[in-house]
Parts: structure tokens; C-alpha cells; sequence
């Protein structure tokens, strides 16, 4: 199945907003074998609009359109959708129903324009949106499945997994296409492709590897085509079994499970709870943790001690260790570390110290330059990372590697 | 000048790769009054290519294609360029230098294909690459220029910035277009179209204005045509004069300052500090003040009380009222607030205390109940919301709405 996707919105061609519906779409079009040929980002101008469907339709089985469907006068896709196809909107009742019901849950009233949310051109399928208000459409003409999506991401995601996908795999015949991706973190890429060079040359031809790096963390995805699942899953199981043999100490896991899930899981399995104690990293490190659902079982809190006052005042840190090793120091971290525990009564912690930047970098302590130590119990685990790249880019890897190494210290790998 | 975007590149139709280049481009050339009409991604196929290059060649004055550059076998751009204007591929002698020189350099060997990166078609003109080995190509023809760069981002820039805009300024002789972004909090997209309904009818013809909703934030962007520079920011001044009048309470900063940032610089200005107390905000508030560079100024720290036990025991909240009144409650959100405030030294304070979900709601205080207090001096000031939608969702709306309210008390506008 060949498909176009047509992108609507100013904010897009302005340059002041980055599609990233695209390649959500594209990615997940193409792991259910259907091919994106071509992609175009058009103005919200009725006509453009139609130059760029009389153009598509009937080139292309499948055509996914998101953008326009919002409430305010510069939304006009479903108009131009009726008019489009010879049609006229209508209200249709059960988005409405929808659309009611989100506002009652809220208390607040309706407007107009949430009310004609609920319109939709005659004669197309409505797909119910359950993240927000404005519907999805499915239409169907010379042989073209048309599709027309809100653009607010989650949304789009959510009538996407809710409808769109699962419809469009009833269609399409999937080749078998599997596969597998594993997580690690604490090695940059080129070197990781170092350390698997020989693994990667004993590779049956049939399994394809790529490594795909973010800030913290590389995936290494694995590909194989044209097996059966069973035979598959084989192959790939006695690749990921040596993988495992060569850097056990480095893979979090598997499939997108994210750092703070896998940290999570594990303090959940050994009954662990958890306290940070964050300077560079601002309060990050409780934000990834908290961010999965459930965290309350195993996290209690965390103290952000941005100024040096507060590490001496509320995490017990002795202030002469502060003036003569400095607050980004072995010395000072351990005490973080092991003073959040006793304060929050958790038998782990995790605690950073270092320079974030822009400024505030000396020769002996560049900016990157970050002490990180893990406690559980007895036992506390500190280290020195020079992290390169910008503020953000240095707090996110600080994140990642201390909750690597609070992992390895509890799974005993340290 | 009106312009259209052709980015090559199977690795972006098939989701592997986000297309960031051209929000990099659309922006630079927004700015330099050069309207972008169209973006389009087609794959590395020389038929797709030449079929796009027929229906925009002499319907835009501008083409900008990104991508196919390389030196392996599926980089087919420059051939396929060739073959259109009907030419044919030869060594351009300087750009030859160019990249034996950067081999040289590098101490490594040249191999055939890098040499056949010195091909062009005959007739364009070559624009030297400064960051690597593929020189840029510029082509006139039927009224429209077509400029063709390669994909890898930092060499598309290095070409955009030394070559391709200094041009472009020439020939374009005035802006065209000028945008103004004004970023507000605290009303959804629907309400806020409401509230500027009649500003929005008395607006003059030429000012196109969009709502642009992220979770926490509407940015309403003004668009302004065919005036000259000093007219457009004299017509879009009186409008923003407008917008103040009408909503100053919910207007943080223009042209995409973040929340943080205002904040910050407001903190900054008035020199005072800050602390905050989390519960359902887990440190995201807190990890967005501190990504901003210098906040250390200001802000001195968090305490993130996930557990009831931290709130009484490290927030100074009387633990009989957590019994009574729940610990997410006008009454605990408060003493969380001052609690933080007289332990950390501040001036200022934010506490958050809510149900993030996905589980955890009641009846009474479904998903998404959130108090939120803002303590500046004796002022304190609490108000309970209640956001829609997933976890994160939840979180984002809940430390935007926080920030907002301390920039509204400590500006006296609550």
C-alpha cells in the first residue's frame, strides 16, 4: 500500500514549528509494511488545499492528512473536505455526546465553536477521538482511503493507535518484517560499534543492525527480514544472548522501555525505595521517575539543593568538606547521597554535583565535569563524568548515567 | 518572493529520520521576507524527482532541495539535476581542491567516490561547502532559481549562511512578511478565541492572526504582508497594545520566550528568589527553572515531597491536616509553600500537590485535581484546577500554570 501525507499549517511553513507528526506516522506506517512515497506540508488555504488532493487522490491508496481541525476561525480542512466532496457538514451526534461529555467532566462551559467540533462532512466515517475534542474522518474515493487527523500530536497519536493503524492492518498484508531493539547506556556510539565489531562481522546476512544515538543513550536495532516468526525470534534470540555476553553492564533493555522503567521495575522487584538529591541535575532525576506511573510505590522524594547552603543546612553535607573539595566532588556527593537517605528514610539515593553550563567551568573543573554517587544500603558508588554538548544535553546524560549506576550497584554489576 | 522545499530522502518517508531542515530554512527565509508555499519529501528516485521538479519549476520563484548529495550509490540528485536542465556532469576544478584539501588535512586517503564529489552539472553554479565535501549547486531557469544543498544539517547551513542568503537578501528588496508571536497562559485555545472575538473582527485586513495551542500554552501569532518594515511594526504594535488591554493577566512574553525564562527574568529584575515544593509535579518545576542558564541566581532549590511523610517531615506541614483536609487541599498546598519558603530562605515560593493518574482519582477529586499555591512575601495565593488529559499532560499543565501564577503575584496581578 503506497500513501501520501499532507501536513496543514502555517505554523509549519514559518518555520516556527518542527513536524514531527511526519515521522511519527511514517515510522509506524512503515513497521505495518505500508510505504510513505511522498510527504507535503501545505498552507491552511482552502485552495492549496485542493490543489494538493486533486493532485494525490487516486495516485495513492492511502492518504493521511492532520492539521486545521481546531476550533478557531484558521482551522478550515473540514470545510474544505466537504466542499472537497461535494458534501456539507453535519453534527454528528455521538461526538457530540463526546465533545459534551469531556467539557461536563471539566466544568466548564461549552462555546460555540467546541459545539461545531462536533461536525463533520456528510457521508465520511468518524473516528472518535479520545484525548480531545475533534474527531478523526475517514473518507473513501476512486480507489483513495483519505484519512484527515487533528495535529496536536497526542491526539493524532491516539486516533492513530485507537483507529487508523488497527484498521489499515486489517488491509494490508504484512510482510514480515521483526524487529528488536536493545537499550543501553554509558557508551557513545562509535565506541560501542567498537566493542561489537566482532559480533557485529558474525552476523548471519540476514539481520541488519543500525545504532541509533540520543543524548545518554544508544539503541541498537536489529532487523530481519523475510523468516518466518518463529525462525525469527530464533535468530534474534541468539544474537541478543551474545549481546548480552559482551556488555552485560550496558543494556537496560529491551523495545523503547525508557531508563526510568527499567530503574523502576527493578526497585519494585527487590522492594527498594528511593531518594535523590540533585543539584546539576535540577530536579530532572525525580521528574524521569516520577514520570512513570506508579513511582509512588518506590519513590518518596527528593531534595534539589541548587544553592550550597541548602546541601550543608537540609542534606547534612559538613560545610568544611564544601570549601575545601568544592560542591562538584567525591566528597561532597557521597554525603548527598547518603545524607537524602537517612533524611527520607529510603535504602537507596542517587545524588549529582557539577556544571551544567554555560558558565561557571575552570581549568581543573570544566564545564561537563560532574561527580555522581548511587547509595543502597551499606554501600555507595561514586564517580567523575566529563560530559560534553550543551546545558540540556549535559543534564540529561548526568540523568541517565547516575540512574545506570544505581542500577548496576543494586544488580550487583558494580 | 514565494519558495518551495524539496527534501530528498527515503530515511525521512520511512520514519527513521526527522526532517529538521527544513523548519531551519523556513524560518531563515520567513525572516528574511521570503515566503515559503510548499514542502515536499520524496524519495531517492530520479523519476519522483524530475515528476516534482515539473510541477514546481515556474510556479515558484524559489526551489531549495536538501539531500542526495553523498557519495554512496542511492545519492542520485546531481545526475538526476543534470539530466533535467539537460546537461551533463563535470569536474569542477576548485571544488576538486576543496575536498582534496579537506583529505589532506585529515591525513586520510581519497577514495573514487569522493573525487566524483567534485562533479556538477555543467552551466550551475557551484557554491564551495566550508563544512565538508559536497559543494552546493545553484540553477536559474524559467524564472525560478533552484538551489540544491546536501542533508547532512550542519553543511546545509554552512552553504544556507555563507552563500545562499547573502544572495537571496539581494534579490529580495523588502520583507514581505512579518510575524510577532504573543505567548500566553492559562486559557485554553477555544476560551481564548472567545475573549479576543471582537478584537479579532476589528482587526485591519492585512493581519492574519493563529492560534497555535501546546499543553499549558497558546502562542497566537499575528501575520502581517506587503507593508513595509516600519508599517507593519507600527500596525503590530497597536494590535499587541490591544491584546495587553484585553488579557494581561494571561500574556507571559513574546516570540517564543518560555515560561521559565519570563519567570526568571521577572525574578531576576525584582531580585528575588525562589524555592518550590512538589508533589504531583515530581521536579519538573523545578527542572525547568534550572534549565534555564544562570538561574542559581535566583532559584536555590526544591523539595519534592512525593511522600505524605516528606511534607510534614521536611516541608514543616501539620500532619492533621493532611488527615483532615487530604493531602491535595487548598490547606496543604499552602503550607507547602511557606514551609519551603522559611526552610530554603526564599522570597518566593511554588508548592503543587494533585493526582497525576492514571489511577489514584476519586469522586471528589477525579484525575487531574491539582492545588497549586504561589507564596511572594506574605502574599500567598492558592487555586485549584483541574487538567485533562495523560500523565505527562497533566504535569506539563499543572508546572506552567504554577509559574504563571507567581509571575501574576509578584507582578500584583492577582
Amino acid at each position: 500500500m503506497n500513501c501520501a501525507l499532507i501536513t496543514v499549517g502555517d505554523e509549519i511553513l514559518i518555520g516556527q514549528v518542527t513536524d514531527t507528526n511526519s515521522v511519527w506516522i511514517s515510522k509506524r506506517l512503515s513497521a505495518s509494511g505500508i510505504r510513505v512515497g511522498e510527504m507535503v506540508t501545505v498552507s491552511d488555504d482552502a485552495s492549496r488545499i485542493r490543489a494538493t488532493l486533486d493532485r494525490l487522490m487516486g495516485n495513492y491508496e492511502l492518504i493521511i492528512m492532520t492539521g486545521g481541525l481546531g476550533p478557531t476561525k484558521d482551522d478550515i480542512t473540514k470545510q474544505t473536505l466537504a466542499d472537497y466532496f461535494g458534501s456539507r457538514l453535519i453534527t454528528h451526534p455521538e461526538a457530540l455526546d463526546r465533545i459534551t461529555h469531556f467539557f461536563r467532566v471539566r466544568g466548564r462551559n461549552m462555546l460555540e465553536s467546541n459545539i461545531r467540533q462536533a461536525d463533520v462532512p456528510e457521508g465520511c466515517e468518524v473516528l472518535m477521538n479520545n484525548q480531545g475534542t475533534a474527531p478523526g474522518m475517514w473518507f473513501e474515493k476512486d480507489g483513495t482511503i483519505l484519512v484527515s487527523l487533528p495535529g496536536v500530536p497526542y491526539e493524532m497519536k491516539g486516533l492513530m493507535e485507537d483507529h487508523v493503524l488497527p484498521r489499515l492492518r486489517k488491509i494490508v498484508q504484512k510482510p514480515l518484517v521483526m524487529h528488536k531493539t536493545i537499550m543501553t547506556q554509558g557508551v557513545p556510539e562509535s565506541y560501542l560499534a567498537v566493542l561489537l565489531k566482532s559480533w557485529e562481522s558474525g552476523l548471519p546476512g540476514c539481520v541488519k543492525v543500525a545504532y541509533l544515538p540520543s543524548p545518554g543513550i544508544v539503541r541498537l536495532r536489529l532487523t530481519l527480514q523475510d523468516h518466518c516468526a518463529e525462525e525469527a525470534e530464533q535468530i534474534l534470540k541468539v544474537e541478543i544472548d551474545k549481546l548480552l555476553d559482551i556488555i552485560p553492564e550496558h543494556i537496560f533493555g529491551f523495545d523503547e522501555i525508557s531508563l526510568e522503567e527499567a530503574l523502576g521495575a527493578l526497585l519494585r522487584e527487590k522492594q527498594l525505595t528511593l531518594a535523590t538529591a540533585e543539584s546539576c541535575t535540577g530536579g530532572n532525576i525525580a521528574r524521569l521517575i516520577t514520570s512513570v506511573p506508579g513511582s509512588s510505590d518506590y519513590f518518596t522524594g527528593s531534595v534539589v539543593a541548587y544553592h550550597d547552603r541548602i546541601k550543608a543546612d537540609n542534606l547534612q553535607v559538613d560545610e568544611t568538606l564544601i570549601s575545601r573539595f568544592g560542591a562538584v566532588s567525591r566528597e561532597v556527593v557521597e554525603q548527598m547521597a547518603s545524607g537524602v537517605m537517612e533524611i527520607f528514610h529510603t535504602r537507596t539515593a542517587i545524588a549529582t554535583s557539577g556544571i551544567a553550563g554555560p558558565s561557571g567551568g575552570t581549568g581543573e573543573k570544566p564545564v561537563g565535569t560532574t561527580w555522581i554517587a548511587v547509595a543502597a544500603g551499606e554501600r555507595v558508588y561514586s564517580r567523575k563524568f566529563l560530559f560534553g554538548g550543551s546545558r540540556n544535553r549535559i543534564i540529561t546524560q548526568a540523568s541517565c548515567s547516575a540512574m545506570q549506576l544505581l542500577r548496576r550497584l543494586v544488580l550487583d554489576m558494580i
